[in-house]
């Protein structure tokens, strides 16, 4: 037990109504502190992973990824930079099944777990069974509590600067443990020089802007509240994304589920066709995350087959999206200007927090306690 | 265009009321023409893959599975086999998602695709981009259509002998894309010996077992008809399931989403307390699939925290699993006999399509066509 050093100051409400609001709020700072001594102008500093960063970032060959909840949607989003960005292969599992399952682990594989608290029992209990089967396994966790279990007995560590985070429903640690993956993602690819210096600039430019994006994304809150007022009768919706949108898409779905206890579910959206379309009415609304990128041409086309079956569609969408709302059941919110590959899922996942923050509210739900939950799974 | 020569003898309805309900009654007599020619009284005749397949299996050391919908849970199953049973690593993925997101394919990879019809477009669109990209590819389709895109594109066929499946909801093609899977996983294991004959044997025999065990489970349909009607007035449900009985848990959610229209979901069960816990309460029936396996306390502790929530379960369980129903909102079904790690997913399925074919029955939905939905996705 290690007793908080916390100021009571640092947990006040403030303006809030909510700590859950409170801290979707923080983020910019959030984030700020969670870059603040990582980088420089232009590059990302290894050893912001511990001294022997270096070393083990030089020697692997594989990612395995390892988390629960809302820190495993954040680890499904990495799978795709670290895939698609350096090349370099990488698995994410919840923990409850990986460690069960007597999974296959690599050579050369860095074992990453992620958990806001440090302390969830199945990302430990994973971790530990892969130690034991693999002794010479090299690790890395990503968390917000820098005493934790899960620090002590992993080999490198990162911690997220997101400050206390109180509402049980996670909006601010998910944000920045995001940045942490964006690192270590550029940190690795630096190291095994898979990323050029000029991609890397670019990289640390988009982060360095990151605050703003968010911030910009919250001033759509007053909207996003209008647009939270038609899911106060509905039971169901549906969320989908594709590429690093679908987990954000997962995540969205979960805040929603948590908070406001609406069965929201998300799917990759070229699944529609193989089962969920079939539920689509009036009754579901459908949320979809449409920035411009190579993707958004196929999403347009999904929706498109949503709206002929009377779907009501919310659409968040970046300033080169251009989805076109053509009658009052299509809301389409223009969150974000173009942002980056990084960056984007980042900030799409703003607007997401306040509309199942908004629809919580009016629920009457008990936002920073859902019932049935609690802030740190410590026991399976 | 393939004009089929089916006789329309085969295609009849006969004593049954939909397509679907007969498909379902035909999977023991599906399964026996499955393996029928593929095996030996205690081997797999690797053959069976096509003459290359001794060849192939031999140099591989990794499964990449593609598919959509129901096929992918049918490789989400595989998955669990071919790490735990093989050692063999294996990654399953939405073809969707995996045709645009310049995943990384390793060298010795077998691309293995998984699709009724053998013309769903992601998947056959799947295959070419890998094909393009990693020219010496080896490739395995199975399909349960002879001269399907996917079986002329592929170096390796495997044909699932379903028969014609009408019913858009998919039941007895999943069950013999598991069988196959199932010989798939054992011939690589003889192949590569990483398989005991006495394993191999062990496995045969409970596959030869199958169309028995599937003709049980088929015995069951009064009870869950009876349990069908607790779901008439419902919108949403959850599906737990760990290991395999997680992918089967998927199966059993879309099956009841595409044809009740109910919203039901699934989750690996140790992921309820992370969240979905907090949707649960009178309202939502959670169906849970309960094999005496490794991981049936871990998961009876999962139900002990929905019962305690109000909700309604219905768990399906084997001989020895012996969970306790103490109230009336808590059904426990005695879906089938001890079953086997390869069986045990094959046979649970069965119960789960007799629920939501009885629930759709109840809500008066279009069983065999259900809305919005088509039988082949040839389109993206």
């Amino acid at each position: 037990i290690v007793t908080s050093s916390l100021s009571s100051h640092s947990v006040e409400l403030g303006e809030h109504r909510h700590y859950m609001h409170k801290e979707i709020f923080e983020q910019p700072q959030a984030v700020i502190d969670t870059l603040q001594g990582r980088i420089t102008d232009s590059s990302v500093l290894v050893s912001a992973f511990g001294h022997r960063a270096e070393s083990i970032f030089a020697e692997i060959e594989n990612i395995q990824i390892i988390a629960c909840g809302t820190s495993y949607h954040a680890g499904m989003v990495a799978r795709y930079w670290f895939e698609d960005i350096l090349g370099l292969p990488c698995s994410v599992e919840v923990a409850s099944e990986f460690r069960y399952r007597h999974p296959v682990i690599r050579n050369k594989t860095l074992l990453v777990t992620i958990s806001q608290s440090g302390e969830t029992a199945d990302t430990l209990a994973a971790l530990r069974e892969a130690k034991q089967q693999f002794p010479g396994i090299a690790s890395l966790t990503i968390c917000n509590a820098p005493e934790s279990s899960l620090t002590r007995e992993s080999n490198l560590v990162f911690l997220t600067h997101a400050g206390p985070e109180i509402g049980v429903a996670s909006t601010k640690a998910f944000t920045t443990q995001l940045v942490a993956l964006a690192l270590l993602m550029t940190a690795i690819g630096q190291v095994q020089k898979r990323l050029t210096e000029q991609r890397e600039k670019t990289i640390v430019h988009g982060l360095q802007k990151l605050p703003t994006l968010i911030q910009n994304a919250l001033k759509h809150e007053e909207t996003i509240k209008q647009i939270a007022l038609s899911f106060a009768d509905k039971t169901s919706a549906l969320f989908l994304g594709r590429g690093t949108m679908f987990p954000i898409a997962m995540e969205g779905a979960l805040k929603l589920k948590e908070i406001s206890y609406i069965h929201a579910e998300a799917y990759p959206a070229g699944e529609l066709k193989h089962g969920p379309l079939a539920l689509i009415d009036e009754q579901i609304p459908v949320v979809a995350i449409a920035p411009k990128d190579e993707l958004l041409e196929k999403l347009k086309s999904n929706l498109q087959e949503v709206k002929a079956r009377g779907g009501q569609m919310i659409v968040f969408e970046d300033e080169g999206s251009c989805v076109s709302s053509d009658n009052d059941n299509f809301h389409v919110v223009k969150a974000t200007t173009n942002v980056g590959r990084i960056t984007a899922p980042i900030t799409f996942n703003i607007p997401l927090q306040l509309l199942s923050y908004h629809v919580a509210l009016i629920k009457g739900t008990d936002v920073d306690q859902p019932r049935n939950l609690a802030k740190s799974v410590t026991v399976e």
